[in-house]
């Protein structure tokens, strides 16, 4: 007898953690490998995040389940963060802690958009997007951007991407690092306002960039913006499952409705982790510093590949460069480094559905001898 | 200008999650409530939970991303736990530990069920399944189950629902107690091999029974089915948001690649203390014994208080009773009990939304003495 699969489990893997597999298992072997691939910091949580967890089991407490979408603390405190970092006023109500970002997109997509609703997302753009929306009912559409768009949507972009019903943009993004000037952000917001469509903004990698703040749609309430948040990047608690949205008044009830159901409540023993963190900044600005001096040695050694396109990284911990010079097929490439050279890398296919083929994304968040050690075989190797 | 809000965020609410909000506002402003609302141990994780956490913050490791279906130290763990637990052979390739027993339900629904599918589920039973279904675009289909059939489903019951894509049993059930014996597990899983029907068994009770182990859908491999676990209930670890699935063959990589997309992976630390606590059954049995103290005192209350018709509390830590005789509405009931008797309960509305208006759930999994104090106060109130 068998028993059917549901089409919508039909979904492209992600990539890039089944490279992260096939690294462990190399490195379960007995082999090294230097990691390039997977958008996580090297580092642990802040020291202050890690005493608040001491202090709380130490407490005895039972660490039972919080509110649904998170604790009051923890609201209120994201609430002054978004605030300060944005320049708007945000209200604790309007904030849902999820179990991730992962979780506040789960949740985002199902309370903004009805089964069929066409949703515009970048192309190359973070392939999870793609994958959600496809397994919620909706319906992903591309909206191709390239280096003279700085990699980012424009008006003209979006008109040609036909109705939308909701627009996902990221900066910085994954996996460019471009990152929207306030008056790109601005053209976006209202020409969602203008069309009715729902804009979310990934927002996860704020705090990582390298030529000032980035903005956010926050600054453009009229809109009604989602705006996604998260403590795995800046912060650096990836592990930890702790990321928030902040929602427009018609989206909070229903948000909270669907959390309640879908997922009870976020990690309690993350939230109290995330609450001290928030104040931690002197590590975690440390930690942006080190990925400025990753970065420069990225791009170094990217130009000594003889890569000509490679996107603005302004932003996050990505380099996305153009290799078609060095393989037909980045992914046979990506897993020719991992075996040849120990160093794994993400073969653009998870990206950019299209063209991702001649394309790799270096993450380079790690430590820094291992990311110059890295960039060192792979200019090695394309000699 | 508005933007819309998706039908699929139109579901009833999680009503215990009310209460348990509508209870911490009274705490918050300076009054004592005695909590039989929520279905969570007043106990915190085992200690040896807390000494693996402990000693993971003090190595220094960065508690970064796992693979999505979690560490394979832990999924063996728990493929040779649930083989101990079932008498059958599990492998540790079938296991994905989830964010929670929320998410395994998630990502087995999804991988198992197209949209528009007919999903059984008890009535009484858990109201998540109900609202997760829905959200997700399968049609969750009643099975009302009564006390002459224990408050479980029965082959005859399955027929009366037309046809079936699915169906999700629990034992020990959550809001009734009662568990399946052997036989009647048999039973269900003959009538949906026989119906080809997808067979979804949550068994995140186990462990917690005052009548002997409660039977494993694991022991019928050649029907297929899902069987959903949780460190939540019997290893006491509900805010570290650690649960599991078992698939079978067909699903194991639709449950991966849709974990991947929509979760990334399950919370580190959390998994680090779960693989700890399968250990250290003394702590947990302990809970047991006081659960079954407790689970006498509330029976003996509600005796008191003429309740006639108790569901058979087998398992779990939940009592389910008729209260009509006292309010023609519990939601009502409960929430006088909590203004004026300082008692949390949740009325019966959330898990039978047809005759749950004359039902309460109280659940026993406090602490003895606060548990012996509410059933006081409602049976002198009932007087």
């Amino acid at each position: 007898m068998s028993r059917i699969v549901s089409s919508r489990a039909d979904i492209a893997p992600f990539h890039v953690m089944e490279v992260l597999r096939d690294a462990r298992l190399r490195e379960a072997s007995g082999h090294d490998v230097l990691h390039l691939e997977v958008g996580q910091p090297s580092t642990g949580a802040p020291p202050a995040a890690l005493a608040a967890l001491a202090n709380a089991v130490e407490s005895g407490s039972a660490l039972g389940y919080t509110d649904a979408v998170g604790t009051a603390e923890l609201r209120t405190a994201i609430a002054s963060y978004e605030s300060r970092r944005s320049g708007a006023t945000v209200d604790p109500d309007a904030i849902a802690v999820t179990a991730g970002a992962s979780a506040a997109f789960v949740l985002t997509f199902l309370a903004a958009f009805e089964p069929g609703a066409r949703v515009g997302i970048t192309r190359p753009g973070y392939p999870c997007y793609r994958q959600i929306l496809s397994a919620l009912g909706m319906v992903p559409i591309d909206v191709p951007v390239g280096s003279t768009q700085r990699m980012q949507p424009t008006p003209v972009l979006l008109d040609d991407a036909g109705p939308l019903d909701g627009l996902v943009v990221a900066s910085p993004s994954n996996p460019t690092g471009s990152v929207l000037t306030p008056t790109e952000l601005g053209d976006i917001a209202a020409w969602c306002d203008e069309t009715d469509v729902r804009l979310i903004v990934d927002e996860i990698y704020h705090g990582i960039t390298y030529h000032g703040p980035a903005a956010s749609a926050l600054r453009h309430p009229d809109v009604r913006p989602v705006v996604v948040g998260s403590f795995s990047k800046y912060f650096s608690m990836t592990g930890w499952r702790v990321g928030w949205l902040v929602a427009p008044r018609e989206l909070i009830r229903p948000v909270e409705l669907l959390a309640q159901n879908l997922f009870i409540a976020p990690s309690t023993i993350g939230q109290i982790a995330a609450l001290a963190a928030l104040d931690d900044t002197p590590a975690l600005d440390a930690h942006v510093a080190r990925y400025a001096r990753n970065r420069a040695i990225v791009l170094d050694g990217l130009a000594a590949m003889r890569c000509e396109r490679v996107a603005p990284a302004d932003g996050a911990f990505y380099a996305w460069a153009e290799v078609s010079h060095l393989s037909s097929d980045s992914a046979t490439l990506c897993q020719r480094w991992l075996t040849d050279l120990g160093v794994a890398a993400t073969p653009g296919i998870d990206f950019d559905p299209v063209d991702g083929h001649r394309w790799i994304r270096l993450a380079f968040a790690g430590a820094t001898p291992d990311v110059a050690a890295a960039m060192d075989r792979l200019v090695e190797d394309s000699r």
